[in-house]
């Protein structure tokens, strides 16, 4: 224990050092040249401790914020593999954005126990002042969890899943989870001002932060490497870009062009080859979560007989006109025409009967509001507007009707929605009710 | 004026002695009998005022109601041509239905003329509970615009529209506004207790009630009598049961094997024979409204190259997509084996991306509460539950979130559906606005 208390005493002793010649104006490639074996002798998980002493000696979060990014780059050469990947790989590829991604990360769980600690040492004003900026920068964390984690679970672990590797797409996900639950508790606390519980838990959320970069480094971005094709690295680059990124835009030198293959477009398993290519780390995981390391790919066809193409998925017709009369609201749909194409079945607030379809909406109006259903679908039509709301009292309740221009990808019109719906009991809702409360 | 008065003196002397008789407990069928040539002689607009006289002088509305009963009896046959329409048609054919409610109507429009006029006579606990009986009354007569009204706008209508028959429709409908409109302002006028105004709005109520009765005895149920076939009878009855009937319940006399015949799949002219036989009001109203008698039969074909056939409508496979694109909630539906099949795009709160297609919802929950995800589905897949819901704050909005099982009309699981909306702003919405007010 003393040694590693006078080994870091020694690390600490140099960052010193070297943050003094940073500050005397000298030159940063040199500076970084002459500190890198210090630099790449200090672990991610012990940096934050270090940090906190040289806040406690007087040096400022600003010039720690520095090393910080120093300390990062020199980082990234000691995560196993991870820059050797970033390095081979062209910028934009799927894979290489996810290892950019972590290397913010771990920038990040650093600034955040480094602004953490230095509360610990400092009184009124200042205190506050850091803590308004500690606030900023969990909050930024929450992008880690809908860009980065959720990318992960929504693109990356259904391609592992048509192959039968479950348990560690599961595993991981539920370490996201624990990772944004803390960073919510840690929101709460810096709301309640308890410093002590604020430091104890940002350095509990820059962790497990860290902890989860080096899994996807060391265990998932392999995997997906070895296992996956570049039409499904095609397919991810495309659906990643609906979701966004964490502090990446992700490069152009990468494309590709191969057809993007989607998740149920796949049916071949793993072979022996790439099962002895995997790394040990993921075996040894399946091995503890399923006992054994039989394979159960999931090769369901997606696509059955009479299904109807959507723009995203297949249904069936029965199954359309059964989504359309469960929602809880009244649908009418009308044509570039004017004419009434479809409306949902079910329980409806105003009946539709099958003899208006074909009907020329203006003929479905009461004749004193024709004029003004007509300057609605006029202003849809030549595109001034989108949405036209109303919203009425009928027998105690309070019903909402909204019309809509329907386009397609292109803007051009093709038709109007009425979207009806009974708002009086929404309007009555209040507080919260979660899925884990449900019985 | 004199000769009027006197008339309506004798009727009135005859009627009171009716009532005296049927009170005394004569038998109904032989007080009719007697009676008959005066009710005959009386007409349904004539009927109010003397009733009126006849509660000035002290009889009960509740006397005079049962009067009212056997004048509509006979005065069906006064009714031209109803009553043997009537008798001609088979029970439950939809034009006998729609003479039977005008029977009704007739009925409701003179105790309504009634009740009104009694008022003015009445003063205290008396004059406030006929007040109550009035307004219940008035309450009742709504119904008539969203059965017997509505049906016509909605489902007889469109069989003259597709034969170029415009203009008697558009004049009925209208009609039908002002006589609901009418009705709600004696609603509110009963609110205020205004009694003068009530009684003024009621005796205007009742006579446009009896004025459509005549219009549609003589005009709009010959014509259709004349034009349609037994296959359109038959679409318009299926039709007809699922918005409903005022005050008659049809007979099952009437049954057809035709197959049903929508507005849609007509592409037949008025033959000149048709053309010569329609009532000549009618022809006058087109004349009037069109300036010549060309008629514009509308052809259009409902079905097109690519439709989908759905429940209650067809779309285009674009048109679907961008119809769920379109509607202010995020839709998604797993099937009966719990895969994801469709979701809807557009702007979401939750992102989808198609990576989840064929997914198995289990594996696109956090882990953590994917045992509540497995109890839902299980209540929804036995019958114990259709729905259930939850509600979050995300970001400073409301979002609710809600869960469907999707049934086909024979009940069977067809899968569950997701269905979210913000409802942050629908949550602020108070008072009305209406169509009218569009700008």
């Amino acid at each position: 224990m003393s040694e590693l208390l006078n080994n870091r005493e020694i690390k600490k002793e140099k960052l010193k050092e070297m943050l003094k010649k940073l500050h005397s104006g000298e030159d940063e490639e040199k500076v970084k040249e002459e500190f890198k074996e210090v630099l790449r002798s200090i672990s991610p998980l012990e940096i934050p401790l270090i940090e906190q002493e040289l806040v406690k000696e007087g040096i400022t979060p600003r010039e720690i914020a520095r090393m910080c990014d120093i300390h990062v780059e020199i980082f990234r050469e000691s995560v196993k593999g991870a820059e050797s990947e970033v390095k081979e790989l062209p910028a934009g590829h799927p894979l290489r954005i996810l290892y950019e991604e972590n290397i913010e990360i771990m920038k990040d769980a650093e600034i955040l126990n480094l602004y953490a600690s230095s509360l610990l040492n400092l009184e009124g004003k200042n205190k506050v002042n850091v803590l308004r900026t500690l606030e900023g920068i969990v909050r930024g964390l929450k992008a880690i969890g809908y860009t980065h984690y959720n990318r992960e679970e929504m693109i990356h672990f259904p391609y592992l899943e048509r192959r039968g590797l479950n348990a560690v797409p599961a595993v991981l996900w539920r370490k996201h989870d624990e990772i944004r639950s803390e960073i919510n508790r840690l929101l709460r606390e810096i709301k309640k001002e308890d410093y002590e519980k604020i430091v104890e838990i940002s350095q509990d959320v820059a962790s497990r932060l860290i902890d989860m970069v080096f899994r996807e480094n060391n265990i998932l971005y392999p995997t997906l490497k070895i296992l996956l094709s570049e039409g499904e690295f095609k397919a991810i680059r495309l659906l990643d870009d609906e979701i966004g990124y964490y502090k990446v835009r992700p490069g152009d030198e990468w494309s590709s062009n191969a057809a993007p293959i989607m998740p149920y477009e796949i049916y071949e398993e793993i072979t022996p080859e790439q099962l002895m290519s995997l790394p040990q780390d993921l075996i040894e995981e399946m091995k503890s979560k399923m006992g054994d390391l039989k394979l159960r790919p999931d090769k369901t066809e997606l696509i059955r007989e009479g299904d109807v193409k959507l723009e995203d998925g297949y249904m069936l017709p029965e199954e359309i006109s059964a989504v359309f009369s469960t929602m809880p609201v009244d649908v009418t749909f009308i044509d570039y025409q004017d004419r009434v194409r479809f409306f949902s079945g079910g329980e409806r607030i105003f009946t539709r009967t099958k003899s208006v379809l074909g009907r020329p909406v203006q003929l479905c109006h009461p004749p004193k509001s024709v004029h003004i259903v007509n300057k609605i679908l006029q202003a849809f039509k030549n595109g001034e507007r989108n949405k036209a709301e109303f919203w009425i009292d009928m027998q105690g309740r309070k019903i909402l009707i909204q019309y809509f221009a329907v386009r397609n990808k292109e803007g051009e019109y093709l038709g109007t929605l009425e979207f009806t719906q009974d708002i009086t009991d929404i309007k009555k809702i209040e507080g919260e009710r979660r899925l884990l409360e449900w019985s």
